[in-house]
This record gives structure tokens, sequence and C-alpha cells, in this order.
């Protein structure tokens, strides 16, 4: 496993202290601790001191790609992680199936959690043409769903029509700035909405429901648009080939950007049920063929987002399993979140993440606890979330000189 | 002594920790832990986290140069060291006298590592002309040398022509990108690598060698090159009259690009029997006439490729007396690297260096040691190369406030 390196993102590992102590603070850690105890410790701030960075931002930082250069709207993941594939120029959304009246109030945003039936009502969608525009519409889970725009002169540049409230009217998107492209896009956007309601309310499965007074999937509301335009890949600029384990369809869609071959693993859930020895155990198999593998563990947001502090002290203590099983790989371990998200605040903040280096040669520092207190006095000090991939590329052996 | 400084840099002096300790952590150092007591320290990132310098690119930072816009190839930095004056545009070359068979199989890289013979051999070359490019080739020492190609149209684009082992083919130069420059450039170095070996092994020295038995310096072998443009010297950049003691001539090559008067010593060599006092007495007469003045230690890190230890122990133990020497100067002393070279690598990496300024007004921290590890603490934190020089510019009362 020499020259190889896994890197474990824990979704919004980073915490405030409550009563004194985080919640990564209160967990039982060892293997953790063990990892900061034999590397080197230090805090991550993923796009910048006081910058609150986003999941998709945050990830593209991680894999050193510069988001402020480089990001696309979040669109474009969810699409690519839905296994879309796409072309350049395409403007993608995220989408929800929802609920709406005669008035096109939303009356529920997720039509009642529908399951199993989103693939049968986005046959109806998919393949339609607008003003000469294609669309392409695939269910993913639940009442999800991505949505792309495929032709030319469109934009990213609309404003959403989800109102991402119940209780709201259905929002008419709008054109974010002068173009002809962005008038042109929030009208086709708009058309689609309408249209999306019109076959939609009239379908077997939603007459069906609404018998059983189900909330019908009457109607899909977009968010999120991204325009995609291909990186170069973790292969192309640094030679290496890589792999994702990942639940979540948002961090499979960046690591597919990225180039990265997307695992699926059974029992990968991106929810607090997921399967973590599994995950582990695709992560350890994908060693053998690769020089890099990203394992994403998103539980730890859920709960934060919930402010439920034991649930993530818990979602901790069993990722901290995992880590031991990791640590026996041989392989150099980077441990670290994408962002903090404060039960305090349920919301993401701007406070960096602990982050480890374990691995043959990397300088062991005085730090022998991982968390965001004790990896203050780390040797790495503060980097960047953009640094992390030469760390990780140099220890390896996988970065080039500069000069001689 | 008010308002000079010296920089001291001791080559490949960052390490890894070796059944717990770095090569520094265990060498007997007492002037550089007083340095330390006495002083600020840090870690210094010379070019940034993760990368890894070469030795010309780490030098150019620390001079305040960024090596990103400015780094013209290593070839450059050789000539100028080898004392020659670079016009603008000039394509500069280092080279080796190598031995090669009939078949121009390189049987031998250092042609026995010939000694005193080399300027002999370099009057055949010098002077030449090659399709209207003027040659400028001098012998260095032993076996070692530099190439310049003069005149229009030429590109520092170009594929070395040294195979860099023996047991290889010479190779072809070529160009490095669609120019018609880089195709001649390296049609001209082809010429003059054919042009060497037909001129150099008919010459009285190889054939009286060929009698000996010794492998007769019958080719030059060219690589690395760089094109020169002249830099603003440290004089135009901040009014400081600067001077270099260096024994490698690449180090002397930085030092004259950006306008440090080099001093030559004797016996400083640029190897471990290097006259380390008679350097030491060197800067310090040259604080008489300069504001500041770089100090280069090669040695360490020629004990760090060879992965030997205790050559590297020894080495900064010597140096550590030097320290000593020069904190009696008066002048603050800025102690660090140019880059790490861990032994068990033996090869640069991107670790940091510690650094070290001590001097009059300087805020002292807590640390007590003068190494990689201790350093992790110290009040200068994480610094990049380029931060060096406008560090001892403030501290010296060189720069000028920002704004008013």
């Amino acid at each position: 496993m020499v020259g190889k390196a896994i890197l474990m993102v824990c979704d919004g590992l980073g915490d405030r202290q409550i009563k004194g102590k985080t919640p990564l603070q209160r967990a039982r850690r060892p293997n953790m601790n063990a990892l900061a105890s034999k590397g080197i410790t230090g805090l991550m701030h993923t796009i910048g001191q006081g910058i609150t960075p986003g999941s998709d931002t945050a990830h593209l930082a991680l894999f050193s790609y510069d988001p402020y250069t480089l990001y696309q709207g979040r669109g474009v993941y969810e699409a690519l992680g839905a296994g879309l594939e796409l072309e350049e120029g395409d403007i993608a959304f995220r989408c929800n199936f929802a609920t709406v009246d005669y008035r096109m109030i939303v009356t529920d945003r997720r039509a009642g959690r529908i399951s199993g039936v989103g693939p049968e009502l986005a046959k109806e969608l998919n393949g339609q043409k607008v003003d000469s525009t294609e669309i392409v519409f695939k269910a993913t889970t639940e009442h999800r769903g991505v949505l792309v725009l495929r032709g030319e002169g469109l934009s990213r540049n609309v404003s959403d029509v989800d109102p991402h409230e119940a209780g709201m009217a259905v929002l008419k998107s709008k054109p974010l700035d002068g173009t002809m492209e962005a008038k042109r896009t929030s009208f086709i956007l708009n058309r689609f909405t309408a249209l999306s309601n019109e076959v939609l309310r009239e379908h077997p499965i939603n007459i069906e429901r609404e018998k059983k007074e189900k909330p019908p999937a009457n109607i899909v509301l977009a968010r999120g648009a991204g325009a995609y335009s291909r990186l170069d890949t973790l292969q192309e600029k640094f030679g290496i080939k890589s792999a994702c384990v990942a639940g979540g369809a948002l961090y499979k869609g960046v690591a597919r950007a990225v180039g990265m071959e997307v695992i699926d693993v059974k029992g990968a859930t991106g929810t607090a049920d997921t399967d973590l020895m599994a995950k582990a155990s695709a992560a350890k198999s994908a060693l053998s063929d690769c020089d890099f593998v990203f394992i994403h563990v998103k539980a730890t947001d859920n709960f934060s987002h919930d402010g439920d502090v034991n649930g993530k002290i818990k979602m901790i203590e069993k990722i901290d399993k995992m880590v031991g099983y990791l640590m026996k790989t041989g392989a150099y371990i980077v441990l670290t979140g994408d962002h903090s998200t404060p039960c305090a605040l349920k919301n993401h903040s701007a406070d960096p993440l602990p982050i480890v280096i374990y691995g043959e040669g990397v300088r062991v520092d005085s730090v022998r606890k991982f968390d965001e207190i004790a990896c203050m006095a780390g040797g790495l000090g503060h980097i960047r979330g953009l640094d992390v991939m030469p760390l990780i590329l140099s220890y390896t052996g996988k970065s080039k000189i500069f000069g001689s």
C-alpha cells in the first residue's frame, strides 16, 4: 500500500463547544486519537478563513479544484451523481416531485415522500422538447430527481421555481443577468414546470394517490441551476487513479466531475443507517487498483442539521470503528470533514475542521487527540482545503519536484 | 551592525523522524538552540504546502522572486554561477564531459571524473558557431561545464541530450512545444553534441587517456535548458546591497541572478570538507559593506541524498559552531534550509523547514530548540519562502510602510 492514500470526509464533522466540549471531544474515539498520536494534525479551512463552505464547493476544494473559478452550480453534481452523462453547456437542476393545488400553491414539497413511483412518472417528462431544447429528466431517490436542459444558447443564471417552503406559490424562474441566454433558459424552465403539472396531474399514479387521499406528485420543482463544463480529471492533473465510496448523490457527483470511479456499495445510504463497514471494505478493495480513495460519510451532518448532539456523538463513535479498520490497510489515512455544522446552529459554519494525516514518514507532532481544540496545536498548522491534495500527493510520492 | 542581516541556508536541512527523532533533533546544537531560545521561530514552506522545491526555485523564493513566474530553468543559474555574463535570450545548459562508445552509448557519464583537463578541452568548443548561433562553453569543476547558445530565435523548451544514466544511448534533443524556436534550438543542440564528439574524440588529452585505459572525455552532454532574462535586482527592488557566500555554482548563480555580489572564499567547496569558518569570516567581513549576506552550506543535502544520517548530524554540529560565530556579529541571523531532504527518502520532500529569526526586537516565543518539531509551536507560525525577505527587510528597517 506504499504510495496510496484514503481521504475520509465526515460531513459536517466540525462543531463548537457545548458546555465546554464539542461532540467530537465527547465521543469515544480511540482510533481517531491513535491517528492523531501517530500522525500530523492541524486545522483546515476548506475554502478560506471565515468562509462558510457548501458541500459542493467544499469537496471541489478538497479535490484540488478552486471553487472560486471552477464551481459550476449544484445541479451539475446532482445530475452527475444520479448517473447522467452530461454534455458541454448542459444546464442541470435538482428537483423534487411536489404537490400543488389548483392555484399552484405548494401544499407538499415532497409529495408525501413518494417512494418507488418516481421512475414511472419520469417517463412522461424525459425526452420531451421545449422550444427545441431537449429535456432529460431522471427520478432518483424517493421524491427526488434531476433535470437537464440540453441545447444551444442556455445559461445557468436563472432563479429557482421551487419556493423552498410549503404554503407558497410556485415561483416563476427569472433571468439573473441581462443575457438572452438567461432569459431563454428561465422561459424554458417555466414552460417545463407548467408541462410537468399538465402531464402529471392526469397520470394514473396520481389519480390513484388522490383516491387514497395521498398527496399527488403533480409537479416538478427545480432548483440549483448548474452549467456543465468538463474539468481536467485527477488522472490528467496528477496521473493518479482514484475512486469514490459515498452514499449521497452530490458527493458521487463531485467525484465524477473530477474523474473518480464511483464504486456502488450495497448499504451505503448517506444516512445514519449506512453500512460503514461495507464502505470501509469497499475502500480497501479499491486500493488494490487505485492510488487514491475518497470515502464520504454523510450522517454526521444530518444529525448536526437536526441539532442532535447525542446522535452526532454516536455516529462519530461508529465512524471510529471504521477508522480502526482503515488504519490497517497500510495506506496513508487523511481524516477530516468538509465543513463544520455546529449542532447549536443547525447549519454550516466557517469554523475550520480538524485534520490528521497518518502514514509512513509524516512528522509526528505533540497532539494526541483528534478534535477541533487539540488539533489547534498540530504540526500542519492552519491549511486550506486546496492544500489537502498537494499534501497527499507529496506524501505518496505522486508529485513532481518544482524546479531542480 | 544595526539594520543588517545574515540569511543562512543549510541545503536539505529538514528531515523526518527516524526512530522518533530527526537528524537535527539528534545533533548537539547549542548555538542553534540559543538562537531559538532568543529568537522567533516557525516553519517555512519554501514554495507552498505540499510542493517539493528544487534547489533553484527554493532560492528564488527565499530571495523574494516568485518562481512560478520568474523561474528561468536551471541552466541559467549554473551558467551565471560559473561566472559567465549572459545576454537576454541566451539559452543555457549544464553539461558533463562524458564517455561514449562508437555506438554513442554512454559508458561513463562523468568521463572518469576528469580533473584539471576540462578548460583545455573546452577551448576546442568555445567560440564555435552552429547554424549562425554562437557557442559559449566553459568547463567548471571536474567533469562539469556550462553551455550557452547565443543568437536569435532560440527557446528553452527543448529536452536533454543527457540520458541521465550510463548504458543508455545519447538522446536526441526534441522540441517541447510546436514553435520554430524550439525546433531550431533542439537541432542546434544536437549538432553541438555531435560536434563535441567529433572534436573531442581526436583530442590529444583523450588519446593519452585511452592509452592509460582511462575513459576519454569524448562528448559533452547537456541538460536543464534555461532562458536568461534579466531580473530586477535586490538593490532595485529594495535598495539594499547584498552579497553571497557559497561553494556550489548553482547558489552563486541564483545569487548573481538577483544582483548579489558573489564573494569567492578560499576553501568554500560546496562539499563536506568546506571551510565553514572561512565562510563565516567572509560573511562577517561582507557585512561591513552590505546590508544583507546570504550564506549557503551544501553538505547537509549531500549527506541526505546519500541517506547518511550520522554524516548529516555531524555536519549540523559543524554548522552549529559557525552559527555561534555569526551570532556575535550583531547582525540579524535568519537560519533555515531551502527544502527538506529526508535521509529515508534520499530525495527532496515537501516537508517544511524550521526557521528562526534572531536579533534586536523580535518577539521571543516559547520555543527553546531549533528543529522541525519544536518549531511547530513557534511564533512565526507557518510562513512561505516568499515571506522571508519581507520579514528581514522589516526587522532591519529596510522596508517602507504601506499606506500612511
